[in-house]
C-alpha cells in the first residue's frame, strides 16, 4: 500500500473483528438439512446442474467436529463493484486457513476473475494483508466484472489453479459472480478437477439476500455514509428553508438503499421503484405525486423539503418501461442510420416515426438532454441509463408544472431545487464495525466450508440482527437459489436479485409513517459512522436488518426513538 | 425541536465543550493594547467610523477583573450561510449570561438581520437551547442574508430592540455581517443609544481570519466532511482503476477548503484559484494542466485519478475574467434586447458582435449550456456563475482535447470521468470537537465583552492549535480590520477576504508534494468525523491551522504520517 495513513486509519487497523461464539472457541460441527429450490426452475436447474443440484444446506452448530488441518492453497477473487469490508473477507478467509495450518497459502487474483484465465495473480502474505485490515476499497488485489463461461476459459482456470497447486477458489461477488462461482463448481466436479468453489455474498445494493443470507456486505456501510449525508441536507434544508433537494441514491435494480436511507432519516418524499412498479406509475404519476407534495408543504408555508430518488427508477415506471424496450429493438436495426443523422431533430423525428404513438409521447415530454442519451448503447449493446440524472430530469419536470401552476394562481409558494447524486462516496468506506464483524465473519466461514471439502456454496448467515457472537453460519448450495430467467433473449440460471417486498415489513414501516414526514419536519440526522464509543451507536445494524430479521418495529427505532432531553 | 433524535445526536448532546482554562476558571480581567489598522484606507475608515476607530485590541489573560454582574437582556441573530456550530454559538452565549446572573436573558431574532428590523424573536431559554446543544444546522432561529444598512432600518432596529429591552446584540456572520456590526455599532454610539453590538466571526469557507482571529467556525467540520468523502473515492478511484473523478469543492472566494482537503487527502490534482489568479492562467491554461497530469499517469499505466476544483475557479481566470466582465456591461444595455431573441445562435451571434476578440473566442470555446448561463442574471444584477458546473466544463474540455490526442496517437491510454461536488453536504454537520468547543467559547467570549461595556469588537481567538485550555480568547474592534475596495462601483469598507497566501506556509506545503501526489497514488483516508474515541483522531485540528498558527510542517503531519504497520 502506497498510501500514508490517516490518524483514523492508523487507529481503525487495531480493530480486531468479532467472530460468533463458537467459531471464536472452535468448538463447532457442521449439520446438514434439506433445502427447497425454486419449484419452477427445479427440472431445469437439476438439468442444468446435475453434479450441484440436491446438496443439503450446511450450518455450523456447538460441537466437536473434524475439518481437514491438511495444509491448502486457496485462491482469492474479487468480483464486480465495491463493497464496504472486501478486505476484511480477505483478512477472515487468510486468519482462519492460518489457524488450521500455518503453512496453509492464500493468494490474491487480480483485476477480478479475468485474472484468474489470465493466471495474474499475488500471494497473500499476513505482512501484505495487515496493512489492510478493516480498510474501504478492493485495491489489494482489484476487481473485475468478467465471468467465466466458456469452455476455454474454465481449462484455462483450471490450468493456473493446478499449476499453483491451488484446491480451492472463493469468490466474493453479487448474484452473478455467485451463479458463476455454481457454474465453475458444477464444470469442475463433473471433470473430476480437484478444485473447490466457494462464494461469499457481497451487494452493496443489498439484493442479494434471502432466508439464508439475511444481508450482503457492504449496505450497512454504504447505507449509514449516505444516511449521514442525506441528514445534513435535511439539516440545511430546514435552516435555509428555501430549497428542494432532489437527491438520488445509488441502487439501480433495487431500492433497499433509499427505503434504508429514508428509514433512518425521515425525509418529506422517498420513491420507491418497487412500489412504482407495483403501481404501474408512469414518469408523469411520479412528477405528480412530487408536485403533490410541494404543494402540500407550501400550503403551510414550508417552501423547502428533500425528495429521495433510487437510481434505477426509470426502469420501473410503466410508460418508460415500454419506451426503452421499443428503443431497443430501433436501435437494433437502426442505429447506423441514426448516427449518419447528425441533427438531433432528425433523430428525433425518425425516432418518432418508429415508436408507438404512447411511447413518443413519453419520448417527446423528455428534456432534450435525455433524449439524446437514450439514443446510445454501451458496448454491450444496453442503453445508457445510468447516465441519465434522474434526479435533474425530475426537478426539470416538476419545475415546469410548477410554472404551470404559478401562472394559474394554482400554486402561490416558491420552489426552487437542487439535486444531489451519492453513489461512488458509499462503496470504498471503511466498513462499520457491523460490516468489519461480518465481512471478517464471512471470509472466516468460507475457509471452514473449504476445509469440509465443500464445493458450490455460498456462505449462509442468519441471526445477524443479533450480537455478534449469535451469529448462525453456514454453507448455502448455490444451486439451490438458481432460477430461470430471460436474460437478452435468453433463458439463463440465476439467482433472483432480492427486490424491495412491497408486502414486506421494511416497506409497511416506511409506509405506516410517510405522510407524516411529509408535513412535518420529522427529520433525523444520523451523523457520519462511528467507529469508537457507545455500542449502541457505533454497533447498530440497519432498520432494514432489525426490521427483517430482528424484533421488529420497536427495535428499529423508527417510530419511537430516544426521547429528547 | 420536531425532528426525533438518532442514537448519536442523543449521545451528542451530552457532550460538554471544552473551554480555555481561564475562562473555565472564572480567573480572567481584560487587557488592552493598540492595533494597527490597514494603512491605505485608515483615512477614509476613520471618517467613516469616528466613535469607533482607534479602539484597542482587548484579550482576556488569568487575573481578577471585574466584569458588570448586572441583568442583561442580550439579542443574538445569525447571518448568512450555515455553518457547523452556530448553535454552540448560542449556548455558550447563554451559558455565559446566566452564570453571570440568573435573571440575564437572551433573544433570537428569527430569519437574520431582517429579524431585528421586523421585530420577529423568539426568546432562547435554557430548555429550549437544551436541544440544539452540539448540533449542525441554524434551525433554532434560522438566518437571512439582509444587512441593515439604511437610516430607517437602524432606527427600526433600535426602536425593537429598546422595546424589548435588550441592550446588547450578537451577530454571528462572516466578513459581510461583521462589517454591518461596526457598522450598527457606530451608529449607535454616534446617536446614544445605549445598544451595544459584538460579532462572531463565522465562514465555513474559511476566508475571514486574520492574526487575532486564527480561523473562523465552521471550517474544520465541514473540511473534514469533504476530506471524508473525497478519501472514499480516492479508494474507489484505486480499487476500480478506471475513472477520473473531477471533484468540485464549496468556496467561492478563497479555495482554503480545497486546500484543505487535499492536504488530508493527497489527490493527484489539486487546482487552487489563488495560485490560478497569481499565474495569470487561462480556462485552457489549466485544462493543459489536467491533460498533461492525465497523460503522465496513463504513461505508467494508471488511467484513473482525482482532481480537485474550487467552486470560484472561474473567477479567477485570466480570460474567463475579462468575459465576466464584458458579459456583465453587456447585459447592463442589452439585456432586455437578448430576451427578444429565443433562438440561442441568435444570442450568441449578437454577443459575438459585442464582445472583445479575445473574449469572443474564450465565450465560443464554452459548451452551449454554460453559453446560456453566462446569460442569466440573478435579482440582484450578478451573472449566476455558481450555475456553473465547472466540474463537468473541465471534464467536457480535458475529454475534447484528450480525443484530439486519441485521433493522432498522442494519448494512448484510456479516459473516462465522473464529476462530483461538494457544498450542501457540509454545511450543517453536528460540529467536531474542535468546532463544538471553538463555537461554545466564542458565544462564552461574546457575553464577557458584552459584560465589559464593548461595543463595536469581533471575538477573536489566537493560539488555536494548541490545546482548549491555552486558547486566548479577546475581541478585535471592527473598524481596525476594515479597507476600503470597489464593491458594484462604489468605495465600500468591508473586512478583506483572506484568500489563500500562495507564499503561505500551507500552500508552500502542498507545493512541495504535489508532483509526488500527482504520479503516486499517495491517497490518504481520513475517514468520518468521528465524535469519540482517542483524542488524537477526534479533537484533531485542520492542516491549515496546524501550518499557519501551529508548530508547522511536522505536526501538520503531511509527509511524515503514522507509519504503516
Amino acid at each position: 500500500m502506497n498510501s500514508k495513513l490517516s490518524v483514523l486509519q492508523a487507529a481503525r487497523s487495531e480493530y480486531i473483528p468479532k467472530l460468533p461464539k463458537l467459531l471464536k472457541d472452535g468448538k463447532f460441527m457442521l449439520v446438514f438439512e434439506d433445502v427447497v429450490a425454486d419449484m419452477a426452475s427445479v427440472e431445469e436447474i437439476r438439468k442444468q446442474f446435475p453434479e450441484s443440484f440436491g446438496k443439503p444446506l450446511a450450518r455450523f452448530v456447538v460441537g466437536e467436529g473434524a475439518l481437514s488441518c491438511e495444509p491448502i492453497s486457496v485462491g482469492v477473487v474479487l468480483s464486480g463493484g465495491q463493497a464496504p469490508g472486501g478486505h476484511n473477507v480477505i483478512a477472515g478467509l487468510l486468519d482462519a486457513l492460518k489457524a488450521a495450518n500455518e503453512k496453509s497459502r492464500l493468494i490474491g487474483f487480480l483485476g477480478g476473475p479475468a485474472g484468474i484465465v489470465k493466471g495474474k495473480y499475488k500471494e497473500l502474505t499476513p505482512e501484505l494483508v495487515a496493512a489492510y485490515r478493516n480498510t474501504g476499497g478492493f485495491d489489494i488485489i482489484g476487481s473485475g466484472r468478467d465471468k467465466i463461461e466458456k469452455i476455454e476459459e474454465l481449462e484455462a482456470c483450471r490450468n493456473n489453479l493446478e499449476n499453483l497447486g491451488v484446491k480451492a477458489l472463493v469468490i466474493i461477488g453479487g448474484d452473478d459472480s455467485n451463479t458463476n462461482a455454481a457454474l465453475m463448481a458444477e464444470y469442475f466436479t463433473a471433470n473430476n478437477y480437484d478444485i473447490r468453489v466457494i462464494g461469499v455474498p457481497k451487494t452493496i445494493d443489498g439484493d442479494m439476500k434471502n432466508e439464508q443470507i439475511e444481508t450482503s456486505f457492504g449496505f450497512d456501510t454504504a447505507s449509514k455514509t449516505f444516511a449521514e449525508l442525506v441528514g445534513n441536507i435535511c439539516r440545511d434544508a430546514m435552516s435555509a428553508c428555501k430549497y428542494w433537494h432532489f437527491i438520488r441514491l445509488m441502487g439501480r435494480a433495487a431500492s433497499h438503499i433509499t427505503l434504508e436511507v429514508a428509514l433512518q432519516t425521515h425525509p418529506n418524499i422517498a420513491i420507491i421503484s418497487e412500489e412504482v412498479e407495483a403501481s404501474e406509475w408512469t414518469l408523469s404519476d411520479v412528477v405528480d405525486q412530487i408536485v403533490t407534495g410541494i404543494c402540500k408543504r407550501a400550503e403551510v408555508g414550508k417552501n423547502y423539503g428533500i425528495v429521495l430518488i433510487p437510481e434505477g427508477l426509470l426502469e420501473f415506471l410503466a410508460d418508460m418501461k415500454g419506451l426503452i424496450a421499443e428503443l431497443g429493438k430501433i436501435l437494433d436495426t437502426d442505429e447506423s442510420y441514426l448516427k449518419t443523422l447528425t441533427d438531433p431533430s432528425d433523430r428525433r423525428q425518425h425516432i418518432d416515426t418508429r415508436l408507438t404513438p404512447a411511447s413518443a409521447k413519453v419520448y417527446g415530454s423528455l428534456p432534450d438532454d435525455i433524449q439524446q442519451v437514450l439514443l446510445r448503447r454501451d458496448k454491450h449493446g444496453n442503453l445508457t441509463l445510468s447516465q441519465i440524472e434522474t434526479e435533474k430530469l425530475l426537478i426539470d419536470l416538476v419545475t415546469d408544472r410548477i410554472r404551470l401552476m404559478q401562472a394559474t394562481g394554482e400554486f402561490k409558494g416558491k420552489f426552487a431545487a437542487l439535486n444531489h447524486f451519492f453513489g461512488y462516496e458509499g462503496r470504498c468506506v471503511a466498513p462499520s464495525n457491523f460490516d468489519a464483524d461480518y465481512t471478517y465473519t464471512l471470509g472466516y466461514t468460507a475457509a471452514l466450508l473449504l476445509r469440509a471439502g465443500l464445493t458450490g456454496y455460498t456462505v449462509s448467515a442468519t441471526n445477524l440482527a443479533k450480537p455478534v457472537e449469535e451469529w448462525v453460519m453456514g454453507g448455502v448450495p448455490v444451486a439451490s437459489m438458481l432460477t430461470m430467467e430471460l436474460r437478452k433473449g435468453k433463458m439463463k440460471p440465476v439467482i433472483k436479485k432480492a427486490l424491495v417486498d412491497v408486502n414486506g415489513d421494511v416497506f409497511k414501516a416506511f409506509v405506516q409513517v410517510k405522510d407524516k414526514w411529509l408535513l412535518e419536519d420529522a427529520y433525523v440526522f444520523p451523523g457520519p459512522i462511528q467507529y469508537f464509543g457507545p455500542s449502541q451507536i457505533c454497533d447498530a445494524t440497519t432498520k432494514t436488518l432489525q426490521l427483517e430479521c430482528g424484533d421488529g418495529w420497536c427495535n428499529a427505532n423508527i417510530s419511537e426513538t430516544v426521547p429528547a432531553q
